[in-house]
């Protein structure tokens, strides 16, 4: 990105904007809005739990409340700073997504998540049941305001780097596998169309592919939880039972797994932490490596959307997960935390200034097509996300930008209701993320999960085909 | 240990000592030997596969001679070196134990090996089955000698940290046990005595609990596997079997677990690396952890000594094996290389001065009896390590005083051909250690592998006995 886009404004935004929550990612999109959006710091205001980031508040001008919301407080909180015409951004933990969107739709005013969180305590209440703690469950709830009222201001879930970004980049990537194979791919417009596409290239599997290889010198501590994004965030997703799209040419149902009785079904569950939850998957620069099954809202929404029905019945849907090798210093982390049965560590630490080295490699890998596997996505590293953005590192800044485009992408469609990444317009939406996503790469590769299997203990796996989710599982 | 101690000779020796290999335990043995044996540092020479320790050994004027020993060569290199009256340690990889111990037999001349290691490349070799890469059948082999051999002098075989003084710190834990829950143990001396307090305590389960806290400020990189001690002797017995000494109390025989044909068939193996393997333990410092389980010969020479019998038929004997919590760095490094299919990192990485803080603890964890759990074993920072003693860290000197206390016991006890750890007199072994080992703790715990277990996902434990292996193994 040449300094002079820079100052590049995408839109103008007249109203005000409340931004509830500020820790990494908060903290990493401010700089961005104020850069690319025509808006005023004296529009803008921040509703957090804690202190964390006042300093930076203070240095934009922006104003700074400390003021946990919950189930209690949060319409008469919310109602001072929030009408027609205002935006309001969730980037907290802990707080309902479904009821700030709701409360929006009240007011008249845009909305947008990086997820569909409950209130606190939600992910592990051992009252609730793992179905219950699902995400399928908790889109479920998102979905279903649009039974509830037909229309309303746009509301965008689950659009951050992922959710978010990645279902862009399928898009993107079933286009590019059409072309080097020589499928016509058209230029698809619907749901139908995209499902279409996804059928006739033959995908079976799509993996969320990340790896994180951001380091820091300072060694992680006993009793310490380490991570380049939300420490409260990544516990309470792998505390949810691990998560799947499950595709139609799977053969082997997990003797773990679960399905759902309401809704599109297009998921299923293990009845098992995704924290605890490894599988095989590949990226350009780790290779291969194993991953956590961690659940997440586009595992169920990418695979919803992809499905191709006749009638009722479902004829082909791919399977979609995340395989996530967080930062060396969080897999650690998330050993500890496994060895002391899920009980949280006591100190939480988010790197970001004292990060060394690294970067952020977050990608989609399509596999099942005629040429096999084929990864795109994002190469970010550390000194490109520093060079690009304040207040960020390479990780939160694949989230940020995500927020940043899907913001302008609301604004300049304001009237959508609730709505999923892969409702929006793809290609808008890269435009404005593309010059913050570091090298954007896109390579075929012949990995497939049972290369070098096998090679000392012999393993139970499926040879006929290997995008069977029992080959990619860590057993 | 005072300062003055340092200079407490033990016993002297008149004939020439051989080191085979001169790594992080070769170094570190080094200059223990010339503070605790009266022998001149003329009377030793060091035979080894590479320039590592060059340095070292001329500072303590040492010969030194690159030339690594195969099959073809070792009897021609070493017959020159050994003869009736010297010493021969194989601290090694690579280097078959078992012809070694022959050889030196032949020449009259004593041996000790921390380990019983194959000729390079069995481990690893596809063509061998797991059986024939367990360590079960290598024990087998050394103790066929005895059948080959009715004596010789002695050639004290597995004697290091582990395998090595966990044996002895098992019969201190015993008599603790005893001394507190109000058991008679008298003074045990022969194995069936042993083995029989071991019945009358309870004692179902032992563990070689170890949590190694050693961390340096110099992340690991990608493609480098990063340990406190031999990486290749690590990587070599996490890619053989998983085994354990199997218990009599256990009822849940593993899915995955095999037996063995021959020998007195106390231990099985899983038909996977025990790289891949973890199990639940519990350390006083780590607290709950989940550890690997790395073959150890410790696990099935222990099993096999405290095995009770009436006549042939086997009457109790306690589940053993190995909770490994390697350095956070050696963590991150197997997590790499199960992702890779166990292809080994390129490069290796031996912290020794990098170390900024950190301990090894190192004990054994004795469940079952009436008070639960019992852990006892050495607790050594690295600080305690460096004032203690040059070239070596907290891991490397709880296996070097080992090497140590071996040898002085084999100069004092020169006939007594193969000689497993359990054999050896604990508390003269113990005594020359002790000085070396930091806190010496004993503890008791109310911890079972079913704390804890089960609040967010229900699992498949056996509620009635805790100390089953199905609970304490992590699926
Ligand atoms: N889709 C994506 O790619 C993506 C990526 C990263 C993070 N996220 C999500 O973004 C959110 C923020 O992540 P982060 O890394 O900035 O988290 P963080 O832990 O760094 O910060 C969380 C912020 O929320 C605030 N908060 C907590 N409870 C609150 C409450 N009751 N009311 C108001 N504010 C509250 C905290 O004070 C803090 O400022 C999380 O929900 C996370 O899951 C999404
Ligand atoms: N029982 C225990 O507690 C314990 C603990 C640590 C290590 N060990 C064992 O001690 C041994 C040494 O460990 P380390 O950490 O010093 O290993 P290391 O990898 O640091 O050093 C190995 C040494 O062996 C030499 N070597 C390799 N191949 C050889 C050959 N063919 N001929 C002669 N020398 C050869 C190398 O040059 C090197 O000097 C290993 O077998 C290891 O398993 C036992």
């Amino acid at each position: 990105m040449s300094d002079a886009s820079f100052d590049l404004k995408y839109t103008s935004f007249g109203g005000r904007i409340v931004m509830v929550g500020f820790g990494s990612i908060g903290q990493g999109v401010l700089p961005l809005l104020l850069r690319h959006i025509d808006v005023k710091p004296g529009q803008i205001s921040i509703v957090t739990a804690d202190e964390t980031g006042r300093a930076e508040a203070e240095e934009y001008g922006v104003r700074f409340t400390v003021s946990p919301l919950r189930k209690g407080n949060y319409l008469s909180t919310l109602d001072p700073l929030i009408s027609e015409g205002d935006f309001l951004i969730n980037l907290s933990v802990d707080v309902s997504s479904v009821a700030l969107a709701e409360f929006c739709r009240s007011k008249g005013a845009l909305y947008l998540d990086t997820c569909i969180e409950p209130w606190s305590g939600q992910y592990t209440d051992p009252s609730r049941s793992p179905s219950q703690r699902s995400n399928y469950a908790l889109r479920e709830t998102a979905l279903a305001l649009r039974d509830k009222y037909s229309d309303g201001p746009t509301a965008i879930f689950t659009h951050g780097a992922n959710p978010g970004l990645v279902s862009h980049f399928v898009k993107q990537a079933l286009l590019n596998i059409a072309k080097d194979t020589g499928v016509e791919a058209g230029k698809p417009e619907s749901r139908e169309e995209w499902a279409q596409l996804s059928l006739r290239l033959g995908i079976k599997v799509i993996h969320i592919a990340e790896r994180d290889t951001q380091v820091s010198p300072i060694p992680k501590a006993a009793g310490e939880f380490v991570n380049t994004w939300s420490v409260d965030g990544f516990v309470g997703e792998g505390s949810q039972p691990a998560e799947l799209g499950w595709g139609t040419h799977e053969r082997h149902f997990p003797a773990d797994g679960h399905g759902h009785s309401a809704g599109s079904r297009c998921a299923i569950f293990l009845a098992r932490p995704g924290a605890s939850t490894r599988v095989r998957s590949w990226t350009p620069n780790e290779g291969p490596y194993h991953g956590w099954l961690i659940t997440h809202n586009e595992s169920i929404s990418l695979a919803d959307y992809l499905t191709v029905r006749e009638g009722e019945a479902v004829k082909c849907r791919p399977t979609v997960h995340y395989a996530y090798h967080p930062c060396n210093a969080a897999v650690l982390s998330l050993h500890e935390l496994a060895g002391k049965n899920w009980q949280i560590q006591k100190t939480k630490r988010l790197m970001m200034d004292e990060i060394s080295e690294g970067m952020d490699e977050l990608g989609v890998l399509l596999m099942g097509h005629a040429k096999g596997a084929y990864w795109y996505g994002s190469q970010l590293t550390i000194e490109e996300a520093r060079r690009l953005a304040p207040h960020n590192n390479a990780t939160s800044l694949q989230v940020t930008v995500a927020v940043l485009s899907g913001m302008i992408w609301a604004i300049e469609n304001p009237d959508r209701w609730v709505t999923e990444p892969e409702e929006m317009d793809f290609e808008r939406v890269l435009e404005i993320a593309r010059p913050y996503l570091g090298t954007m790469t896109g390579v075929y590769s012949d990995w497939t999960p049972l290369l070098d299997r096998g090679l000392l203990f012999s393993e139970d796996v499926d040879e006929e085909d290997p995008w069977q989710f029992k080959n990619f599982r860590v057993i």
